[in-house]
C-alpha cells in the first residue's frame, strides 16, 4: 500500500503512473515528487543518484562499453479540473498522464528493475520544461553538472504514439520591419505607407518553398509562416512601420546560424532582427546505440518536427530520439490520458532492449 | 481697458485674438470663454443672441433676400506649455491662435461692427470641435436647433491660410478581414496562414488608383490606405484572423454609402465591416452667395482634402467652404501661431463682402 508520498516502484508502470500523476507538480512545484522520486530511488542499490534544485539523475556504473541516457521532465502544465486520475476503458485520464509521466513511471520501473543492463544508463529527471526556457531543469543541469548528463545516445520519453521520433526541428523568430514615412490620411501622397510596403515581404512568406530534406534517413519538412503582424499610428494617420513576425521551423542539417541568415537573405533590403533561435538535433539513428534501439522498439522511425528537449542533448554531442507512450495530441489538454496497454508496451520494449545485448 | 473676463470688441481683430487665447477654453472647459462672448454680444442692439450649453448664435434680421452663416470653434486641443500668447515679429504665437481664435476674433469683429450687412448674417461660435463627434457642439445644435444654422451659404472660419477651400473630402473607415485555420507552426501545413491571406489585400491598397475627380469646379483627390493591420495569436501559432483597417478619403461627388459599396466591392470576397463614415460637402460655389463671396476674397478657391464641419453644414442643405487666417500646418503645435497681417486681412476682406452689394 502506498503511503504519504512513497512511490512503490514494484507496481506495475499504469498503476506507477497513475500514483505520479496523483501527486501534482506543476512547474516550479515539483518539490514533493522529486522528494517521492529521490526517496524511491534510494532504495537501489544499484544504481547511484544526485539530486540538483527538483532534478534527480541516477546512473548505473557498470563499466560497460556505451551509456544511454534515458531522460524525461516531472512537471506538468497547470491543471485543468482533471485530477486525480482515474481509469475509464483502458485509458488512464488526467492532468500529465500523456505529458509525460507515464514515460517518467516506465523510466522509474526500468531503473528499479534491469539492476545489470548491457549499456550503463542514467536515468535523469527534471523540472521546468513546460515554461520558459531559462528555468528549464535540464538546461540548468547542462550547465551545473555536465559530466551527469554524457552518454552516446538519449531517449527522451516525451509523447511520440510509441514511434521513435528522431532528432528535432530547430526554430527561429525574427521582426522583419517595412518602413515609410508618416502623413495625415487626408494627405497620404505626402507620406509612404509601411503597411503598403509589408505586401513585398507576405508575398515572399505565401510563395516560399519550404525544404523537405532528408537528414539521417529521415525526412523532415519545413515552415516558413507569419506569426504576427502590426502597424499603424491612428485612423487618420500615414503609418511608418510595418512588422511581421516570422517563425522559421528549420531541419537540423541546418544551424541556427545558417537559418538566421537564410531568413536575412530572403528579406534582404529590409530590417530583419532575430529574436529568438535555437538549433534542432539532427535524428543520430546511424549510432550503433540509436540502432540497436530503434531495431528493439520495431516500427518505423519518423523524424520530430516540433523543438524539443532532444536539442539539448545534440547541443551536448549526444545524438537523441524522442518515444514514450503518451498520444502527443492530448497533451496540454483538459482530456489528456494515456492508454494504459501503450504504457506497458513501452516499458516492455524498453526493458528488452536494455537486458538483450 | 480689459476687465475679469470681459471682451472689447472694439480693439482690433489682432488685440481680440490675444484676448481670447488668454481667456483658456479646451474642449469641456469653454464655460468662460462662452459667458465672455455672450456678454459682450448683448450691448449688440442689432443682434439677436440665444446660447445651447457653451454654443452661441447670434443673427440679424433684416429681411434680406440671402443669409450667410459665419461659423467658428471656440475650443482648442490642450495647452502645450504655450500660454499665455506673445507677439514676436508679426506673429501671435499661443495655444488656439491658429486653429482657430484669429477666426473667431474676425466674427465678432463683424458681429458687433457690420450692423447693417448687404445679407442677413448668422454667427454660430461653438464647443468641443477637437474632441470625438457626439460632444459636437455644431452636431448639438442641428439637433436642438437646426432652424438656427438656416442659410443660402455657410463659411466656416477654420485656418486656411487665407484661400478659399471648397467643401470637403469624405472619411470611411472599414476592416477588412483575412480569415485562415489555426495550427501549430512546427506543422503549418495543417492550418492556413491568414497573414499570408492578407499579402492580397495589401496589394490591392498598393497598386490602387485614387480618383481626382472635379467637383464644382474643384480639382478633390481622393486616397485609399491601410491606417492599421494586426493579426496573430502566438509565437508557434499558425494565426486564422489578420484585420487591415483601411481609411478611404473620398471626393463630395460620391455619398458615404456610395464609398462603403465602392469599399465592398474592391475587396468583395473578405469581410468587410464599416466602422465609420462621415460624408463630404460639395463647395456650392456655384451659388450666387458663394460667386460674390469668392470675389470679394479673391485668390483661387481650392479643395478641402481634410474632413471639416462644413460637411454639417452640407448635411442641412447649405453649401459650405473654410475660410480663416489661420495656418493649417501649424494647428496642434506647441509653436502655433497666427500672422497678425493675416488677421487683418481676412477681417477686412469679409468686411467689404458683408457691406457691399
Amino acid at each position: 500500500m502506498l503511503r504519504g508520498v512513497d512511490l512503490d516502484l514494484s507496481a506495475s508502470a499504469g498503476e506507477l503512473t497513475a500514483r505520479l500523476v496523483d501527486i501534482e507538480s506543476v512547474s516550479g512545484s515539483e518539490g514533493p515528487l522529486a522528494d517521492a522520486i529521490e526517496s524511491a530511488l534510494g532504495e537501489c542499490g544499484h544504481l547511484s543518484v544526485v539530486r540538483d534544485g527538483n532534478s534527480i539523475v541516477a546512473r548505473t556504473d557498470l563499466g560497460r562499453a556505451r551509456r544511454v541516457v534515458l531522460a524525461g521532465h516531472i512537471d506538468t502544465v497547470p491543471v485543468a479540473d482533471n485530477l486525480p486520475s482515474k481509469v475509464d476503458q483502458g485509458n488512464l485520464f488526467g492532468c500529465g498522464t500523456s505529458d509525460m509521466k507515464s514515460g517518467v513511471a516506465v523510466q522509474l520501473k526500468l531503473a528499479a528493475d534491469v539492476s545489470a543492463p548491457v549499456m550503463d544508463v542514467t536515468y535523469v529527471w527534471y523540472d521546468c520544461e513546460e515554461v520558459e526556457t531559462e528555468r528549464n531543469g535540464l538546461l540548468r543541469l547542462s550547465k551545473n553538472m555536465p559530466a551527469s548528463l554524457a552518454g552516446d545516445f538519449a531517449i527522451l520519453l516525451e509523447p511520440t504514439g510509441g514511434v521513435v521520433e528522431g532528432g528535432c526541428q530547430g526554430t527561429l523568430r525574427a521582426e522583419i520591419q517595412a518602413e515609410g514615412e508618416r502623413a495625415h490620411s487626408a494627405r497620404a501622397w505626402m507620406g509612404n505607407n509601411a503597411i503598403h510596403e509589408a505586401a513585398e515581404i507576405l508575398y515572399r512568406l505565401r510563395n516560399y518553398e519550404p525544404r523537405q530534406p532528408q537528414v539521417d534517413g529521415l525526412s523532415f519538412r519545413e515552415g516558413l509562416n507569419a506569426v504576427g503582424i502590426r502597424g499603424g499610428v491612428a485612423g487618420n494617420v500615414i503609418p511608418d512601420v510595418c512588422v511581421v513576425t516570422v517563425n522559421y521551423r528549420f531541419a537540423p542539417d541546418r544551424s541556427a546560424d545558417e537559418a538566421a541568415d537564410h531568413i536575412r537573405a530572403l528579406f534582404d533590403g529590409w530590417q530583419v532582427r532575430i529574436t529568438d533561435a535555437a538549433g534542432g538535433a539532427r535524428p543520430g539513428l546511424h549510432s550503433a546505440a540509436a540502432a540497436s534501439f530503434v531495431a528493439a522498439i520495431g516500427g518505423t522511425p519518423r523524424a520530430k518536427l516540433g523543438w524539443t528537449d532532444v536539442a539539448r542533448f545534440d547541443a551536448l554531442g549526444i545524438p537523441a530520439v524522442n518515444y514514450g507512450p503518451g498520444d502527443p495530441s492530448v497533451a496540454h489538454s483538459r482530456g489528456e490520458h494515456v492508454s494504459l496497454d501503450a504504457i506497458t508496451e513501452c516499458e516492455s520494449r524498453m526493458r528488452s532492449w536494455l537486458a538483450a545485448s
